[in-house]
Order: C-alpha cells, then sequence, then structure tokens
C-alpha cells in the first residue's frame, strides 16, 4: 500500500481525533455548528475544491471522494456538512460573474467559512420547476420571496444561493447569490433529523430579499442547480462508502471479541460470508464514486467546462452513483444491523447510529424513484446515451 | 366484512384513543410502565390469555395474533410490554404446580400485574446453555445468582421467572418463579433501545436470591423456555404485521395529499405497484401468523399439552414466522422509509420510528442465523420433519 | 405426522413411479398427451375436483393444493396439465345451465378427458377487455372468430370455453362452451416453452365456430374468467411451492455426497443457513396456499357460491398467493441453482429444469407489475378492503 | 461520444454479422468449434491480447472488457469461447519458458488456434489443493495422470495446460503444457450445457501422458493457476455486462412495440422505473469491469509482473467483479424474464436464452460461497488489505 497523500493522512488525523469516539456528541443534535468544524478549518482543509487562484487547495473531485470516504468513515454528518459547500460553490464557480467569484469563493477561501444553497421547497418536492420561490427585478435590483424547505448550514453560512423562478415568466429560473445577512432572510427552524444529526438543516423564509442584480448567475437557475447537484450527489453517494466501511470495521470488532460455540464469531463461517460480500460491496462503491468523480474532474478540465456541464447537466454517472451507494449502503447496514445481537437494538451500539445516517443517502437530491425516472428518459430512451 | 368481536373492537379503541397521535410520548422513553397500561388494564384485557380458572379471559393465540396486529399498528411498543408476559405465563401454566399457579396467574388476573422471564446472557447470548446464572439447593430453598442481560417489564412486575444452570451438575437447568421483591433482585439499569421505547427492557441482577424448592418448575429449564417462546415469537412476528400495516396506510396518507407532476401521487403507478407489493407481503405475513398461531392453539388444546409442548420443544412454525415476520416486515418499511421525501427523515414523519422499531423482530428471541441453523438441524436434516 | 388420507398417497405412489427419474422424457417436449396423463387417470384422480353428483370426488381447493404441492415436487408441467382444466370446469359449474353441465362435466367424470379455456391473446395481453376475439348471435347459434395465444391442453381436450366480445356491443363479453371438434376449430401451433415442457400450450385460430346459444355461460364472461381463475392461480402458485420443496431435496442429496474441506457439505454452516431460510419460504408458501384455498372453498361452501363469486370476481388472496410464491419461488430457485458447482450448468443436474420450470409462475394468468395494479385499485385503494 | 477505435468498430461488425440473428443456431449445441470462430480470425483479431513480439495485437486487459462487453452482447457463448484462451496463455506467457512461450503462443498468433486450461475436477471441486490428477517425473520426461471435470476448447484447442498435483508431495503443484495430440489426452465427452451453448466444454481423461519436463511452468501450479484467473475473471464478468445491455435493449424494443392502456409500454412509469434500474446497474458493472481491468494491466505493465501476480496471487478485484456483476447480472435478468408476457416463457423469445447464459457467470472460475470466503480470509481480517 502506497503512503497516502498528506491531504489525506491530515484527514484521517482529524478522523481519528474529532470523529471515532465522539459519537454520542454527533448525534446529539447539539447547537450548529459544532466547534470541531472550526478545529477541521485548523488542519487547512476546509472547502478544501476551491480554486488556486482564491487561495483554495483546488482538489479534485476523485481527491475529494476519497477525503468523503475517510470523513464519513468517522461521521456521515461531519462529511456532509463540510463538502456540501461544494454545490453551492460550484454554480458560483462555473456560472458567477468574475466580480462575484472573487468576492464570495476568495473570502470563503480566505476565512474557511460555509455557504448554502436554497432550492428544494415543500410543495414542489423532487419537481423543481414547480418552485414557489419567486424573484423580480426592480431597477438595479432583484427580489427574492418564498420558502424553502431544505438547506444545510444556512444558519452560519457566509452567502446563500437561491433558486427561483422569476415572476410572470412562464419557466424562467434564476441563481441568485445572496449574503446571509441580507434582510429578509429568516430561518424558519432547524430540522430535527433521523440521522446525520451533526449536521444541521434549516427551513428558510425569504422576505422581499434584496441584492443586486449582478448577483444573478448566468444561465437558466434549474440547470445550474443540475449542474451543481453532480459534484454534491458523487460525494453524498461517497457517505455510503463511509458508513458501509465503519460498519465492516465494527463487524470485525465485535466478531474478534465474540464467542459463538466455543471460537470467536470472527472463525464462524456465516459471518465471514457476510463480510466477503460486505467488501464486495465496498469495493464496487469505491470504484464507482470514482470512476463518477473522474468523469466529472475530466469535464471541468476542458477548455469550456462551464458550457460543456450546462450542456450535459446531469451527469448520468453521478445519478447511478448516489442510487447505487445509497442502495448498497443500505443493505450492508441493514444486514450489519441484525450482527450484534441485543445490544446492536440500544444506543450502546453504534450500529443503530450508522443505518439512520445510511438512510439520507437515498433520500435527499432526488429519491430513487425520481432517479430511475431521469436515467429514464434521459440516458435510456436516446439510444446512444445507453452505456 | 363481519363486524369484530368484542375484545377486538376494545383493543382498536384503545389503539385510537391512547396509541394513534401519542407517539411523540411512546417514542421518548419516559418513565415505564407508562401510565396508558393501567388504562389498557381499565379495558379488561389485561393479559387476555389467562386461563378462566383464574379469572382470565383464556383467549388462544390466534386471537391474540388479532390483538397484537391492532395493538401493534398503534405502537408496537405497548403490544409488547402488553403481550410479552404470555412467555412467563405460559411457562408457569405449563410446568408449575397447581400452587404455583393457582398464587402467581390468580394474582396476575386479578390486579392486572405484570411478569418477566429472565434468560437471556450477554456472554451466552443465543447460546443458553452457555449462560452463568446458577442456580443450588439449600434445604428447602433455591440459590440463584446471576446477572441477565435483558428482561422486558422486570422492575415493575409482580413474579419473574429466571432460568438457571444448576450448580454442579453438566447440563442441567431449572426455570425458578421468583417474586420481584425477593431480595437481592436488582435492576441494574433499564436500555435505552433504539426502538421498541414504549416498553421497557432492563439488565438484572440476582444477588444469592432465596426462594422456596417448590418455586422451580417441572422439567429441563431451557426446554421449557423454548416452550414459552413459542408463544412470544409468533406475537414478535405479529408486531412487524401491525407495523407494516401502519406504514401502510401512513403511505397512502400522504400520496392522497401529495401532488406529484399534476396529480396526486396515488395516483401514480410507480407508487401503486409498490404499495400493490405491501399488501401483498402483508396478507402473507397475517396468514403465516395465524397459521402457526393456530398450529400453537391445536397443540394447547390437547389432553396432555405440557408434555406435547415439551416433546416438541421450539416449534417450526414460531421459528419461520419470526423469521418471515422480520424479513419482510424489514423489506417493506425499507421501501417506505423512501416515500416521504425530505420530511421522511426528520422527527415530523412517524416512518422513522416503524423503521426502529420493526428492527428488533429479527433480533429479539433469537436473531435469523441462529434460527436458520436451528431450522436446519431440526426441521431439514431429519427428512420426515421437512414440509 | 398423521398418515395422508388416501387420495394424497396415490398422488405420491404416482409421482415416485411416473414423475421422479423421468425428467429428460417430461422435459422433452415430446408429443402431448404424454401417455403418463392415462395412467394418472387409472388411478382415479384424474380431474379431482369435479362434483360428486356428476361422477366426481368432489376433493376441496384445499386437497387441491396438497395434491398440487406433490404433483409438482415431481413435475410441475404435469402438474398444470392436470390442474388447469379447473380453470374451464369451475366457469361450466358456477355458470353453466344444467343441461351444459350435464353433459360436459358429467362427460369428463366419465371418460377422464380434458378441457381448456381459451381467453389471453397477443396484442390484448393482460388487458382481456381489449380481446379481439368477437361473437355474435345468429339465430339460435353463437359464431366465434378470432385467435387464442395461449390455451393449455386444447388440443386434446374435449371442450373450450371461450372467452369473446360481443360483436357491436362495446363492453359485453361471453364465455361460450365450444367442443373441440366443432368445425372452424384451428390448433395453429404448439409452443416451444423454456420450461413445464410436459405440458401442452397452444396458439388456436376461430373460425367462424357455431355452437348453440345455449352454450353461452350465465353472467359476464370477463368477470366469470376472474372467477375461473381464482382456483388456477392459487393451484399456479402451489407448483412453485412443489418445485422449492423438490429443490430442497436434490441440494439436502448433493449436499450428503459432496465433501468439501473434509467433511460433507451438509455440515457446512453457509449451506445449513441457506437451507434453513429454504424451509422458512416453504412453510410461508405452504401456509399461504392453503389460506388462499381455505378461504375459497369458504365460498364454494356457501348457498350462492356462484353469484357471491361474481360479486367478488378476483380474490386477493389467490392472487397475493401466485405473486408470493412466483417471487420466493424464483429466490429459492436461483440460490439453488447456484449450489451444485460445475455440473449445476448441465443438463445432468436437474436444477436447471426446476429453475426453468418455477418461472412460469410469475407470467401466466398475469404478471406481478399487473397483480399489484390490481391489488392497488381493488384492495389497498378502498380502506375498508385492507387487511 | 467518441469514435470507437478500429478494434472495437471490427467487433461491433462481427456481432451484428455473425452473432445478433443468429441466436437458434447458437444456442443448438452445433458441433464445435463453430465456424463462425474461424471467420472472427478472419477480422484479425483472435486472441487479441498475446504479445506483439509473438505477432499478437497486445490488447490490454481494459480494451477487453471493451471487446468482451460487445462480443458477450451478441453472444455469451460466443465471447467466452474467444476469451478464454487468455486464462492459458497467460500462464504461459508469465511462467514458461522463453521456449516455450514462443513455440506455443507464436504458435497461436500465426494460426489464431485455441488452446485450454485443465484445472478443476469434479471430487475437488473448488478446493483445487484435492485435486487427484498427478505428475511425476520420469527421467527428462513428465507423465501425467487424472480426470478433468471441465475444460472449454480443449478438443480442438491446439495445447493445454495442466494443472497437477506432483505425487509424492504433500502440497507441490505443477502446470504443464501438453499438446493438445499427445498421446493419453482423451477427450471423454462434450458437456451439454444449460447456457453459453456455443462454447464447448468437456471432460478431459489424462491417461499416462508424457511430455519434456521443461513444458512445466515456473512456480507452485496452484498460484499459476491463480494468477491466470485474474484476466478470466474480470472477462466472465464482463458477460454478465454484455448480456445485461443486450437484456435492457431488448426490453426497449418489445416495449415500443406493445402497447397497454393505449399508449406503448415504453410510457409507462412502471416499465421506465425498472429500465432506470437496468441502466444504473449496467453502469457500474461497466465502472467495476473497467476498474478491475486497469489495476490487473497496471501490474502486468511493471518490471516484474509475473513475480507480482505470483506474489499477489488471487485480486480481490478479480473476485468482486465476477461476485458483483453475476450477482447483479442475474438480478437484471431475472427482472428482464418477467417483462415479455407469456411469450417470453417461449423460445420465441430471446429473453429465455440471455437468463440460462448469465447464470454459469456466479458458478464457474468459483461460486460466489467460495469467493465470498476468500475475499474475507484474504481481504477482510488483514486490517491493511481492507478498502
Amino acid at each position: 500500500m502506497p503512503r497516502p497523500p498528506e491531504y489525506l493522512r491530515k484527514v484521517q488525523d482529524f478522523v481519528r481525533r474529532e470523529l471515532i469516539g465522539s459519537e454520542e456528541l454527533l448525534d446529539s443534535l447539539a447547537p450548529a455548528p459544532l466547534p470541531l468544524y472550526g478545529r477541521f478549518a485548523d488542519t487547512g482543509l476546509a472547502n478544501w475544491w476551491l480554486p488556486k487562484r482564491f487561495g483554495g487547495m483546488e482538489l479534485s473531485l476523485e481527491e475529494s471522494v476519497q477525503i468523503v470516504s475517510e470523513l464519513s468513515y468517522g461521521d456521515a454528518g461531519a462529511a456532509f456538512t463540510l463538502f456540501i459547500p461544494v454545490l453551492t460553490t460550484s454554480m458560483v464557480g462555473w456560472y458567477g460573474s468574475e466580480e462575484l467569484q472573487e468576492r464570495y469563493l476568495g473570502a470563503m477561501a480566505a476565512d474557511n467559512s460555509f455557504c448554502a444553497t436554497l432550492g428544494s421547497e415543500h410543495e414542489a418536492g423532487s419537481e423543481l420547476a414547480r418552485m414557489s420561490t419567486v424573484v423580480r427585478r426592480e431597477g438595479d435590483e432583484l427580489v427574492l420571496s418564498g420558502q424553502k424547505a431544505f438547506s444545510t448550514n444556512t444558519d452560519f453560512g457566509r452567502f446563500l444561493v437561491v433558486v427561483a423562478r422569476v415572476e410572470g415568466a412562464a419557466s424562467e429560473y434564476l441563481a441568485v447569490v445572496v449574503p446571509r445577512d441580507t434582510p429578509g432572510v429568516v430561518v424558519d427552524k432547524r430540522w430535527d433529523v433521523v440521522g446525520l444529526r451533526s449536521s444541521a438543516t434549516y427551513q428558510v423564509s425569504l422576505n422581499e430579499v434584496r441584492v443586486p442584480a449582478g448577483n444573478a448567475l448566468k444561465g437558466n437557475g434549474l440547470r445550474i442547480l443540475e449542474v451543481g447537484l453532480n459534484a454534491s450527489r458523487i460525494l453524498i453517494a461517497t457517505t455510503a462508502l463511509g458508513i458501509a466501511r465503519r460498519a465492516r470495521d465494527l463487524c470485525m470488532d465485535y466478531a474478534k471479541a465474540k464467542v459463538v460455540k466455543g471460537a470467536p464469531l470472527v472463525n464462524n463461517p456465516v459471518f465471514a460470508a457476510k463480510l466477503g460480500q460486505f467488501e464486495m460491496q465496498i469495493d464496487v462503491m469505491a470504484n464507482q464514486c470514482l470512476a463518477a468523480a473522474r468523469e466529472y474532474d475530466a469535464i471541468a478540465a476542458g477548455a469550456n467546462a462551464g458550457a460543456e456541464f450546462l450542456r450535459q447537466g446531469t451527469l448520468k454517472s453521478a445519478v447511478t452513483t448516489k442510487m447505487f451507494c445509497g442502495q448498497v449502503g443500505w443493505e450492508v447496514l441493514s444486514a450489519a444491523s441484525e450482527m450484534f445481537g441485543g445490544v446492536g437494538f440500544t444506543s450502546e451500539a453504534l450500529i443503530g447510529k450508522l443505518l439512520r445516517d445510511v438512510r439520507y443517502v437515498s433520500i435527499v437530491e432526488g429519491g430513487d424513484d425520481v432517479l430511475r425516472e431521469l436515467v429514464f428518459s434521459r440516458y435510456v430512451v436516446p439510444v446512444s446515451k445507453r452505456r
């Protein structure tokens, strides 16, 4: 095994120091953001993907998969909190004016702050086109109004990107940069989530929120959001990988200590069969996340990356990766959650937390029903798009 | 549909009045026993299976399946709390002296109290034969010492049945009736369980606990426990049925209100396909629970029921029913837990509780690995026992 | 184990004598009907369900489940050939005039002959209402024209029941008794089927086929067909049970002879786990088939059975049983088909035949997609129909 | 989509010309080798992986994955026949003397002939170490005796590699090159296989077969075989990918033509959901095959590739890929085989052939039970080998 690169060793250190063993705190829904996010920033890795020209490390999505696999091995909520700003920053990076990029991404790189995207709404659900949040132009300003259902890191983010329907236009949408402290941005509540409880997701209202017209990103807001979701979907999928790896190791630790029929459980062939299957599933999840990330990185490295992403919109591989890892992660955790006897049904076992954590992968940023239909209509019906 | 019998209507009333809508309390791990258990007793149904000669209603296991399906539709923890005494009372009923039966079952029928079985231990796990709790004879007394890992209702039960290894004997076991207030019976802690949180399960220590020698049940203690588990396993399986029925109805309620592509989700063919599959699974679970219960009732109606049960020990149908309902219940809840969009991942949706609740079915009273092996060795290897 | 009733012992004898060991012939698509069907008639059991008043044995559907489980343990194609006439005779029995019943059912009981139903068509598929076969009245005669895709036993059946749309009427259908030798009944071809190859299924054309008007059954032809399918669906489901039982026994035989790591495979815990799971699945399949059959028998025993069946149409339990046994039978055979090493992939192993045979359960008389939708719309949407 | 490289276009041409539409022949178990294998050689692609220094094309395993995906889209048996020699040639290539390589690989490149490996035996099954075929040294010769159960292409191969236990040595094994026409090499029979029927697999006896001592490959014969299986397992996995792609396209073709409820089935949301899931599964299979192939190619490109392969033996990725594609291929075909209505259960539909073909992936070169245990013991127990 080659020695991992420095950034990865830093992440592994952080995981060992701050996440492993702190699960009770991480699972407690303590006030956000947890102090440990500050200590992650101290490692110099906060927002590791930001471009070098703004002072970032500019790590690739393939490298991000490595990072997120490690982080979510420790705690998927921490991983999600730390990587989900990529959804927002990639929209600003590809489609914001040079000035917007400098001001917002530069500041983030400088102070290791967070940002958030406000896309989903209760009524519209997965049908973003039905969103009721509207934006209208008044002079040099854009005015936004509406309510957004689920937005992570919003309360303590430095800025937001809001996707809104253009008032009076049939199917025009904008994605608009909104500083968090703009009057009218109201955090209604933090959600009491089932898993991923070290992250903080909010319901947010926008009451006549005014920003300069230049804060709009260039292009159709919905399509821009599709582009942003490519990176985040791949990394959400990767958290299932990290959780599955952790579950495997918990099972092994348990099985070494547990005696069944006069021998450690680890010697039991039925146990071995399950763990052999887990390792296979982990291997495939890892390869799939990496393949999707490389495909993303290849487009990102192109001359007209922003335009190319806009042309392709939702990448098939981003969607298949989230579907697959969500499904297989659930399979692994379903099986693992039966392996710890009665204690496994108590809060003294960690497996219950992992099971709750992994559930979100198949729910956020598009449930499988929605994504299956999307894959079908965009990538099966057109013969040339089939693999 | 014929009108349900009176006992069932009382149960349905209770469920509507005390369980539906009280999920936050039921899921809160509030001090046990919850007051609502007293109000269940007020319906006259407490310990509904106790023999008429002791003042009970003597409902059959088939009728118990109907009751438990309804109760667990409301709350599986409440169902479990209310039926699990059957494990204890059936051991006393089949294998206790006339005096023991009168004193303990009679009292229970009179005051609607609880009782508990102390069987499982941490080290031994599913290998009960390895238990370290011991019993020795001293004059006219039996003295018990050891620690039991998981025992439900113990703290507030009127009496316990403790299964223990006979000190100094290679493979002799006793099942002994112990009044709850006997000196030396110490409740170490209540478990913080992942689901079923309206029930209360304890770790209990026995420190030189002395009872009259006549408190021992007649027969091998392990075999007696096997017999007792037949009824409880079938009813545990039935809770998966109740939970699945509730999940189905939650999905339907949601789908009637939720609009997708301009029509209620309930009109969506993919949704319909899932619910059609759920109904099939529910139908099969119900038939399996009833078939196993009828087989149990047929033995119980025999002249030498106790002896016949002892001869057969663990009934195949009790085990297959728990395995099946645990597996299919998990399938249904796994699918259902993806159907509520983002809100389904928050505590505002009930589905997360149901998912946590149903998990226990495949864990308590023997995990599937243990039960598959048992079915194989006892019911597949002997050709005549195969179905 | 109580001694099985005489009819069942006769069936078991027949299976041992004529089916077990004759798989090569049974799988060969040899000319139909195979001589062994004559030898089944010699046992006196042919068409065992026919009413006593016509000289039949009038065995119940519950008894039929026992018979079909045994027959399909030997060969599912033989079982299907022998029980599928029940679809036809139950339609004639419930909805034919007294004269039709006497003439056709009486003759069948006398000469142990076959009959067939002509329902499904290529274009219409599961949407029977779209059928293109038409019937018109001319004087005292009915004239039928069209083509039917799949009909079993037709070529050598004594009579057929044809379901046809009434010409010129929007949604009127008739079910009409047609003697096999009526001019215009043409067997186009016998299908080369993937499994169940000891049965014979035909494509049949009806060219201006004339029968007396009294040959029409009373009631809507499509609804009558729904009623007929109740019994056949439950028995089709039962063949999956028989095939699964056979697969289990093949696995056990193999595992006793096969040495792995110095011990018989039958001692291997991973193998044991699979077989324990099979036995559970078999147990549940059996209980489900019996439960559905008892429900059917209960209706059949009622005073106005025909009318009650017509009122209920497709019984939920008939559909859920076919869905369940088809799915679980496939699971069992999928797993079993991996257990025989390389030889299992050759024609020297029987497992390949069983896998092909079991496939039909989820296909004939309604695929799962169609049945899920039916269960949903008829038995989930109406709250009172839910279980 | 970039234009595929020339070798791939040639393969696609061949598939269209020789395989698509010839399924009846391909499935007929016609005498081997089929003439179409000669026509494949005419494209110049036979044994495409042979080293350039022997006149081969030296395509990588990654390129081989592309080729095999296309070939098995047409017919998995043809694919298997054409790529399985890589198992043999890679053993000779890494561990044969320069002379052996030149003589045997050079000849193969020159005349496009086949070769075969004789490894597996009936009794030993997956426990190769228990093989009973023995080899002894007599002067300058090696003498081989025994029987090998399954060997593909043997009858018409130019040479064989036989793995045998060294007589008198406890656990020493040799892999020995044996010209096909050596006296004593007797083909006992060709297996009548369930699927993959355009390939030819034989049972072969070795009766005192004598070859020069220099025909032995360098190293432990079992370990050499492990190395050889890396490439073939990855390509066997790839056939599941090709079969799944074909099944997807068959479903789409059917669904465009089939009308359900007044609209093409392709518009049906339940159908769309299944196809979206298929495409996801196909995407992941493809990425996994490619990832495993790249890992293999990276080792093969190293300075001491043979030694490094010997050190690593069975690669985790080769095993996980075969396990995964076997399992998912079966899932896809199981689902697809229900989609064609009644015709799908007849020989007129191709889907039955695809289902039979894909079954072998989980059976040959190690069943999943064996491979799960191998993955567990080699890649989960050692903490550093976990992913």
